[in-house]
C-alpha cells in the first residue's frame, strides 16, 4: 500500500464525518448490541463514546494549543484512559453520541481557526512518554485514533455472536 | 461479556444499517484514503464494496434459499472471494456504495418475506469446507460479515497514516 504523508485537508474528511458513521452505525441499535460489560479491559461501544468525549475535552486540542503557544512548559498533561468509567454513567448511548458530535464540532472550529501553516506542522510539544512529537504527528494521531475505536466497535459486536456463527468463526478475522 | 444466541430482529438491525454507515463513512473521502492498492491481499475499501456486492448477488441469500428448499441437493455452490478484482472495474466507489444499498434493501425484502419461524432456522445446508450448517450460523455470519468488513476497512485507512503518527504507533492497536 502507499502510504500518505500527514495532509490537514484529508485528516479533517475523516476527523469530520466520525460522529455521524458513529451515530449511524449504534443509533437504532439494541442495548445488546452496545450497553456497558463491566469490564474495563472490554470496551463496549458506550464505552468507547465515553472515551472519545474525554478526549476531545482533554487531548487533542488541548494539547494543540500546548504546542502552538511554545512556551517554557511544553509538556503534556498525561491523560486518563479510564476516566471513562468514573462518574455516575447516567448518560443514555444517544446522548453520548449527541455530546460527542457537538464537542468534535467545536473542536474543528477551533482548529480552522488556527489556519495553520506548513511550518506550525513542525512545531513540537513533550508527551509523557515519548518525549518531543510534533504537531502533525499528534493531528495524525487524532485521526487514526478515531480509526481504531470504530475498530473496536465492531469488534466488540461481532464477538457477541462468536458461538452463533458456527464453524464459520475461522474465515472470520475479527473473531480470531 | 455476555455472548447472544442468534436472533433475527437483532440481526437485521445491523444489516439494516451498514450500507447507511459505509456510506457515512466513505463517501465524501479522497480517493487517496478509499482507492485499490493493486494488491489482492490488502483490500481497500473500494475492494471490500466490490466484494459485499458479490456476497449480496451470490452467498447470503441463495444460500438461504438452497437450505429453505431442503431439497435433494443442499450443497452450497463454493464462493468466489476474488470475485471483485475481475472485470473492468468501471464504477466509481460512490456507484459502489449505492449498488451495494439497493441490493441489501432487495435481499432484506426477500428475507422478510420467507416469514421465518424458529424451527426453520436449525434447517441445514452443506458447506463445502464445513459439511452440515444451520440457517441460524449463516445468518449470525452474514451479521459478522458486515462487522468484519467495516474492520478491515478503517484499518486500511488507518494504516495510510502508520509513519505520520510517529511514536505514537505502540499506542494504537489498529496498526499493530
Amino acid at each position: 500500500m502507499v502510504k500518505m504523508d500527514f495532509d490537514l485537508d484529508r485528516s479533517l474528511e475523516i476527523l469530520k464525518q466520525t460522529p455521524d458513521t458513529l451515530q449511524q452505525m449504534l443509533e437504532s441499535l439494541s442495548p445488546e448490541w452496545t450497553q456497558a460489560g463491566g469490564c474495563p479491559d472490554d470496551w463496549s461501544p458506550y464505552d468507547v463514546l465515553g472515551h472519545l468525549i474525554h478526549c476531545e475535552k482533554t487531548d487533542w486540542v488541548e494539547r494543540a494549543e500546548i504546542i502552538l503557544a511554545q512556551g517554557e512548559n511544553r509538556n503534556f498533561e498525561p491523560f486518563d484512559r479510564l476516566a471513562q468509567f468514573e462518574g455516575s454513567r447516567t448518560s443514555t448511548l444517544n446522548e453520548l453520541l449527541t455530546e460527542f458530535a457537538h464537542l468534535r464540532r467545536n473542536n474543528l472550529e477551533r482548529l480552522a481557526s488556527w489556519q495553520l501553516t506548513r511550518d506550525q506542522l513542525h512545531l513540537t510539544g513533550i508527551h509523557p512518554t515519548f518525549g518531543e512529537v510534533t504537531l502533525a504527528q499528534l493531528l495524525a494521531t487524532w485521526v487514526c485514533h478515531d480509526l481504531n475505536h470504530i475498530r473496536q466497535i465492531v469488534r466488540f459486536m461481532a464477538r457477541k455472536y462468536e458461538s452463533a456463527v458456527g464453524p464459520w468463526k475461522q474465515y472470520l478475522t475479527i473473531l480470531n
